[in-house]
């Protein structure tokens, strides 16, 4: 019961915080995605790409969330998008304060898309409100198309789902159809695109869809 | 620092507990592996293949971790082997007093391995001592080389690494080398077995030091 009721505790907190950081985006009429994945689903790669799309016309930003290391953070800082690295030290997720410590790391005057790219992990992100306007999921097909019945809470809480490495699809005995069904059983309004990072393939539709987030959420201000 | 000192007080606790199996299973003369990765690199698999090569040599039973669902242990159960299901109902691992809960419902006496397969998160079941005799990783070529360094204690606590999807190697740009140099800088005595569970490539050498450390605890009773 302890252990309950100090979790609880610690989300409460987390929630207030996650409060002030919506507010701040909203302020300043940024639309903030929280990506969350397994390890090697391809958060990164799939980042990459998108910045390459969307970053001519659309001015942003990336916190990298990372247990140890910022390998990432330099892969982005390649693509000459503003990264700022939260490193947990151990933690298994981000939570609402070490993403509002980081904002003061960033200029965000110019920014409309803040992209937040969690640890990896499929189980604890989903936990941790972090003022974002939308989780987004990542799913690659190497991983099997029965991961949205064992993790739900990860979709449920997601706006879209990127289904990546889609180019090995018929290397492996992952079922979209599957997919397709499942999810909606567990969300019925996810958005469902499928990528391949490596390839390239299906990042219009993905990029295209963002974009219009980010145009909706400046356009509230 | 309450976080800390609550953290610390759980891990304690969880170490007696997993004392209490550790002599349990002594007292048998059973090893126990605690199988470990991320969501999707292939546990289920590599159990399904380890039991169709061990148990007509090797009495064994499974241990099944998950969040919700059973739908692990309905695969094991389908190749004959003693299972029973821990439902975490939500929580990233399992811990010491699960598995205790867990072995009531199981006939240990002519059991000689014991596979606990640990909730699919390459974060926070590597915390969590459970009694076993060796922790076992599992990484998937699509997962990418990088992730021993990114999530390193997984890889210091174990005594072997599967690297399973080693058939869609040539798909991947997983470069072995990279992976071989990490692994062994943060842990120099891991052994590395290269396997395919789909096409049981590389099974006997695993499947071989697997019955090697079960004749040992047996002989050492």
């Amino acid at each position: 019961m302890v252990k309950v009721r100090l979790a609880s505790r610690i989300l409460e907190a987390n929630e207030k915080i996650a409060e002030r950081n919506r507010k701040f985006f909203q302020d300043k009429g940024i639309f903030v995605i929280n990506l969350m994945s397994s390890p090697g689903s391809g958060k990164t790669s799939i980042l990459e790409r998108t910045i390459s799309r969307l970053s001519g016309e659309t001015p942003l930003a990336v916190i990298e969330g990372d247990i140890y290391t910022s390998q990432d953070a330099e892969r982005i800082e390649q693509k000459g998008a503003p990264v700022v690295q939260i490193n947990t030290s151990g933690a298994c997720h981000l939570d609402a304060h070490m993403v509002e410590e980081a904002l003061g790391d960033l200029d965000l005057d110019k920014i409309k898309l803040l992209v937040i790219e969690n640890v990896g992990n499929l189980v604890c992100p989903a936990e941790f409100d972090l003022g974002e306007d939308a989780k987004v999921a990542v799913l690659s097909t190497t991983e099997g198309n029965d991961k949205p019945m064992k993790y739900p809470l990860v979709f449920r809480q997601s706006q879209a789902v990127l289904v990546n490495k889609i180019d090995l699809l018929a290397h492996t005995d992952f079922d979209l159809d599957v997919l397709r069904r499942d999810v909606h059983l567990i969300n019925p309004e996810l958005k469902i695109f499928e990528v391949s990072a490596r390839t390239n393939e299906g990042f219009e539709p993905w990029c295209q869809w963002l974009a219009e987030q980010v145009r909706n959420k400046a356009a509230a201000v």
